[in-house]
């Protein structure tokens, strides 16, 4: 064991974000805010800076407020999926633990369904809606991620609490996403 | 909007947590290693710091690994539970994704049940055994928190996948937690 125990932690996206995040424009409709998750997600695996997982948070002006990639393996921390960088950087930049604490909606996009962590963290979040590309099944299928155990009527919970689910958009592009990592070896976990 | 991207955070447990925490004993047994996610709760309370919710890893020898409380408020950010907390700091200790990827066994002691988020991400961190103080359905009796909603047989799944559960461990003592913070007016969230 090291010497002290760890009191605090600091978790990072890589550099690169901000060679292909634009703050100035907005990205009306769903499929321009998850072609840049998907993105993020494609990006990640050519960098070789994380697992095939993107994700990006949206205002209800369409105006991107936080992306996130997956950093569990760089970071040392099996928290750090897409979805939780993204919803911790986009609670950080508005000083608020729920996004809509405020008021206003916010939209998160993801690259591919969230696995059981993430899909628990959606409903502390303050988000009103959730766009996904590739299915759970598709991650299980095309690697060898585990997507864990989520309630039978997964879309239903998140709906009951007002989060409104929309599925395959741009499935086959981040399906694509996914079989790249795949085919280049991994790491899964 | 603030101006731009967040592309990195810091999540701290308070300082007050160096004056209860001791590296050098060790916890034998379930109930000691309870007590102290209690107390941790309890001086969270206390020191209104947080939520009414504390957690402790402990390696197979019995000895501390992290310590966690709820930072949800003062840290902006809905995923600061207790166990997210203790997580990812027994992560960055050990300096890996997986607390057992090295081999090992990990017990998490947590004074309440976990929360559909935190639950999910029992999934990834490495661990072998949960202890379980009060009750999901104590927390959401004593308080107004939500503890979302979580696999009909969520403790099978945790087995399935490697993890023991062993529940009610000090319960009244955890319960008494939440009912004092519940008394003193919350927040919840």
């Amino acid at each position: 064991m090291g010497a002290e125990l760890v009191s605090a932690f600091r978790l990072a996206l890589p550099e690169w974000i901000a060679d292909i995040t634009d703050e100035d424009r907005a990205y009306p409709g769903d499929l321009a805010k998850m072609e840049l998750a998907v993105r993020l997600a494609r990006e990640n695996v050519r960098r070789a800076s994380g697992g095939p997982f993107g994700a990006a948070i949206f205002d209800e002006a369409d105006r991107l407020v936080a992306v996130g990639v997956n950093r569990v393996v760089p970071m040392h921390a099996s928290i750090a999926h897409a979805e939780i960088m993204a919803i911790v950087c986009a609670q950080q930049r508005l000083g608020r633990h729920r996004l809509d604490e405020g008021g206003g909606r916010f939209l998160l996009a993801t690259s591919a369904q969230p696995c059981c962590q993430c899909y628990g963290a959606l409903f502390w979040a303050g988000l009103s809606e959730l766009l996904i590309g590739a299915r759970g099944e598709d991650v299980e299928r095309l690697t060898e991620f585990d997507e864990g155990p989520l309630p039978e009527d997964w879309i239903g919970a998140l709906a009951r609490r007002g989060i409104t689910v929309r599925r395959d958009l741009l499935r086959e592009e981040a399906c694509a996403v996914l079989a790249e990592y795949a085919s280049a070896g991994g790491p899964f976990y």
